[in-house]
């Protein structure tokens, strides 16, 4: 099962379902490819009012498909290729979305799930949902677009918190943090969730669409320029160069044969 | 009564009053030039050691004064004449005193009242005050410069949440994001608010001055230059072709004839 | 006793401690020098993992030490050499640090030791310790690099509060704020930094090296070039024309006399 992103909807309410059975939705490459398609189609199809974005079976999404990674990430040129165009081309494509988009997150919201949640407009958790970005047991940082991103919605020192300490935090600690805009208990949150996008989508669409452009215009993404024709954002430059480092090795390859990842310290 | 904004004192204590009587202190245009008069009055004049303001009768202030709206909104000279001069006019009057500004907010802090709150120094709600901008029930969007305002002071969370739901939010939930400095119980927000204007007074007002200078210079506002001579903030352009839109018509019309607003979806 | 920076460790864990007895710490220019080479010598050496960052006997550090300033504060070239090259010269050497950065908050928190904290990557404090920067008391503002620092890490309505209305705020304030990552009881907070540490210390430390590049790449500090070689943060220019005024003196003299200041408000 290659994981699959899905796109329903009930009158003007657009529902996208990270769907990965099995792997608490973790993000495969055909996952990327599919949310950006899922979102591209959103932003120049159907008159949607509000999307909601939700995980399938209990979880958000925990991260990426780790099981993928060993095929493309050892390589400098293929890991740029998946974190520029696979993952930025989707999470770009939500930032791009002109309709409002509401994340309903349960459970597992870690690494790629953090990042899709930071796209997302108004974030309402279940009570019992955990967040964080754990990637340095896997040896690797987190991509400069998607560190930006974490950073602007998480704020930077719980997002040093879960780069450094791979610290794991409760949907509560992350209400105060003010990432989250509203906690539910678990067997409320749809309903919630639900009742807030049908409130977004009885008022008027074209104060939707302008209010998110200029609140996007003041916090140019990568890649874009501002109002002045500057380029904002951090240099991509040598984020890539770890590609083939031992401790990027080692720590996907302690995850992938379920041991404790030991870290010599010598990269460079 | 077209409301007024009112400047009184007491020793180094500048008292600034939203007065619209009947209309729990909305913006009328005349208030919003009589609020840049004051503060114009107040950077230039007196040795001013501490400014608070406040609404009379209870509420801090609900907005804009939309019986004024049918006059001028539709038409997009006089829209962006109304949002870059009158608004802004004042809203840059608070930003460039040098005194600083309390806010000793009661009651409803909507829209204009939450713009008015965001410019000052330190905010004090009294427990049952409320907070939003739930323009998206009138059809139309936040100004870009006022957009700016209220992410930096409200966080972007919230104004996403307030911008695209129309969210109102008591005071204690703006204390958690970040926005108020303290919340009082509704009998003592003003002895409070004063006590705190005295301890600020007793200060350095030369201290005071710079460290405004300083902290203005980290955020600059659109329009003014930072230390590099490069202008920041949001781009103006297109930000008022809205005016005469279906969807502006009627929220606006629905308002003033005590309706449900119906939104087709149709403006491009 | 002039205060010193000790710079000791156990495995991989670095420990840093401000000590200036019966002087809870007070930074003395020499301390900021040492304080320097400490992260000068971190950066470039023995392969730490995690530094920790703690006050000896109770306190963090209660500001600078005032008992030096009349030697040189009331000169311009002198206030400026001390800012720019001794503070932040420590400062910055702090944020240069590839190693990740752990505060253990204890006591008094003001003024530079907010700052010093202000440089960790995760602050961990005890439930009594307190926070603030009351130096209007002392008729001087913060210099722009420093306000700039504390503005991100505490975010700007708490450095106003501090600096404007000179407010010392407990742990639990400085947790809902942002400011702090955890709160521990008194007894149990160095056993939880050290915690802490440790679990950073068995991360990758190129992930964290890696992280840490990019997060200081996406919040440029002054003097520093961003990703497109534009120079970021306030312009210095004339911040330390104050030097040599009557409210700088009397807040300085006032403190070391014991009094309680006058302050005219008569300085342009």
């Amino acid at each position: 099962m290659p994981g699959h992103i899905l796109l329903g909807g009930e009158g003007p309410l657009a529902l996208v379902r990270l769907s990965h059975p099995g792997r608490l939705n973790a993000m495969s490459r055909a996952m990327w490819r599919e949310l950006r398609d899922v979102f591209e189609k959103i932003q120049s199809g159907a008159p949607w009012r509000c999307v909601v974005v939700q995980g399938e079976g209990g979880n958000f999404c925990a991260g990426g498909d780790i099981s993928e990674y060993p095929d493309f990430r050892f390589n400098e040129a293929h890991l740029r290729d998946f974190h520029e165009n696979d993952v930025w081309g989707a999470l770009a494509a939500m930032l791009a979305c002109d309709v409002p988009v509401l994340a309903c997150i349960e459970g597992a919201c870690m690494g790629a799930g953090l990042e899709i949640a930071s796209c997302c407009d108004i974030r309402i958790a279940a009570e019992s949902a955990t967040f964080g970005a754990p990637i340095a047991k896997l040896g690797f940082p987190m991509a400069p677009r998607e560190a930006q991103l974490v950073v602007r919605a998480a704020g930077e020192a719980t997002a040093r918190e879960m780069l450094l300490e791979a610290a794991v935090l409760p949907a509560s600690e992350m209400k105060s943090r003010g990432f989250l805009n509203r906690v539910a208990p678990d067997a409320d949150v749809r309903a919630q969730a639900w009742a807030a996008a049908q409130r977004v989508a009885a008022l008027s669409p074209q104060a939707a669409r302008l209010n998110k452009q200029t609140l996007r215009a003041l916090a140019p993404q990568p890649g874009a320029r501002d109002a002045h024709g500057r380029e904002g954002g951090p240099a991509i430059g040598g984020a890539y160069h770890y590609a083939d480092s031992a401790e990027h090795r080692e720590g996907i390859a302690a995850f992938l044969d379920k041991r404790k990842p030991v870290f010599q310290g010598t990269d460079k």
